[in-house]
């Protein structure tokens, strides 16, 4: 008997930028480059929210980040076999982890690499990006002088663009976590996954939903910078109105033209969660579980600790929160002192 | 051919507080309820040091540090099978790792806990230990008023004193690390542990020394703390002459008389540590491994980035460093901002 349910068939005849076999050749292109990160466990985090927490550790990820699957797929990709094939560089515009994953990715194959930062990102940032050996090229803050500057590197160095997050060969490589953790959490309900641009979350959910599609795979976003929320509201794609103000620096971006279609599919739910829970929520993982996250992580952490996860189904038991990178700035911490904590988590046992 | 080494006859036939059946003993005592911390490797701490570095995550262990398995192999020492022959209680003066520790491992076994704390102790530790259902009682910051409260308790509750570090089951207890190191790395060619009371690095040198006695034991201390370095100097026992100032308050103890002559005969060498040392290892740990240790960790991580020991011979290839525990208090991270980065380590990959 053929299926009858309208999004199943929607989703075996939707047209996307990647499918399940772009994510297993990129599995094959990347695994023997990357570290196959654990899945670790809190009984306290289980006991505050009564499922099973299972936590991807992407922050001990190369680079520090789950960015390098994506990078490193992208640039395999653009060098086959013979070394006169290959690109003359590569480009991107990000000072965060797709920067350093890039500039890492580029080292690994011998490719010169070009990173547009603006002036004005954190000295740590630039400095990691300069460790991996990458060039940095100045622009302004606007967009406008960011796609100026990088048109121009690109024009320059003959160097070929790989986007953080609409890149089809890095959504297929983000998609690769997927692949892990459903060998690493057998009896898995659920996926919790970040969402910025959209690249892992899209990955994830074309893994999850040809594997074994009956796991929900779910988005946690900033409501500072809920596009991904308000998209599948309005059942279109809808890109924040205006540069969103939110401490999880990773999920800044819109998603995009690539990921829409997927996450509008293939994405079970959205939540979205406040500057305080993701501060919080971040903090308790340092605290209980002395995981170095960084904020962007800690929004997963928080949409499930969040009231609104408590109207997900009980059903929906073992659920395993993407800890998607760990490159904090350790001299901003300043807001450490700030999160307030909600009573109910004062005093429960480790 | 009997072994002629003055030191082997020595240790052959020194009167210690504990031999290595008392560490087994405590091993089956309390396996079942600690975890098996996972040891883990660095790439770019390999790259710094020349060596293969392996962490011994302690700070993943029950109560944040691995002071709850002496703690907990002391309260079970003390609960034989049947309820009534149960101590009224546990007493011990300690607001850090060892005061936790004995409050968990009292509520496991449903025996009260008192923890004698100066009243100034930072108000998360007091939570911590009260979280765990233990009762805080106050003293006075002199050392007479803590042992004139604790003496005091004692009789009022009729409770058992569980010395931090000089207490044997609990020297017992924490060699139970060293069994699990030798079969998680087994080419193994030394440990570093970090040095407060001593109760660690004896029973972890008694244990080495049983099993495998070619490992050598080093033992991290303070510069600030160094009574340890300073009784192996002189060859007597030797504490500190006041209370030390550092920022490893995990090791601001001396050794005591159980566990010197154990360090005098079994520790190895002992590297001490500057303060900016210890700040800049804890927070290259943070940056890189992204695993949140507490400094006193830091200070087994410094002794093996020291000059001093480049001195050792570099067929001490295999290393493996305790990271004892992840009790950070986070408000107090003012110091970050001020840890020096030594210029060898600015542009090192991961």
């Amino acid at each position: 008997m053929k299926p009858t349910c309208k999004k199943q068939q929607r989703t075996m005849c939707a047209q996307y930028c990647i499918s399940f076999a772009d994510v297993e050749k990129a599995h094959v292109n990347i695994q023997d480059f990357i570290h196959l990160t654990p899945v670790l466990t809190s009984f306290i985090f289980n006991q505050v929210t009564g499922r099973n927490l299972f936590f991807k550790c992407e922050l001990f990820q190369k680079t520090g980040s789950f960015k390098i699957r994506g990078a490193l797929n992208a640039v395999k990709g653009l060098t086959p076999a013979t070394s006169e094939e290959k690109p003359k560089a590569v480009v991107t515009h990000s000072s965060g982890n797709h920067g350093q994953a890039l500039a890492y990715a580029a080292k690994l194959e011998g490719i010169p690499a070009y990173i547009v930062v603006p002036e004005t990102a954190p000295n740590c940032k630039k400095l990691a990006i300069q460790a991996y050996g990458a060039s940095i090229v100045y622009s302004e803050q606007s967009d406008e002088s960011r796609e100026n500057v990088t048109r121009r590197i690109m024009e320059e160095t003959e160097g070929i663009m790989v986007h953080p997050n609409q890149e089809p060969a890095v959504i297929a490589g983000q998609g690769t976590i997927a692949m892990e953790v459903l060998n690493q959490v057998p009896l898995l309900d659920a996926l919790v996954v970040p969402v910025g641009g959209g690249g892992m979350v899209a990955g994830i959910a074309i893994t999850v939903k040809a594997l074994r599609p009956s796991v929900k795979v779910y988005a946690a976003e900033p409501l500072n910078a809920d596009d991904c929320y308000q998209s599948k509201l309005k059942g279109e794609l809808t890109p924040n109105p205006y540069p969103p103000e939110t401490i999880a620096d990773g999920v800044k971006s819109s998603i995009g033209l690539n990921t829409w279609p997927i996450i509008r599919d293939l994405v079970d739910d959205v939540f979205t969660v406040t500057e305080d829970e993701i501060k919080y929520a971040t903090q308790l993982v340092w605290e209980r579980m002395k995981l170095l996250i960084e904020p962007t992580a800690g929004v997963a952490v928080a949409a499930v600790l969040s009231q609104h996860f408590q109207t997900v189904s009980p059903e929906v038991k073992n659920i395993c929160i993407v800890l998607s990178g760990g490159n904090v700035d350790l001299t901003s911490l300043t807001w450490v002192k700030q999160a307030e904590r909600p009573a109910p988590y004062q005093s429960v046992s480790v």
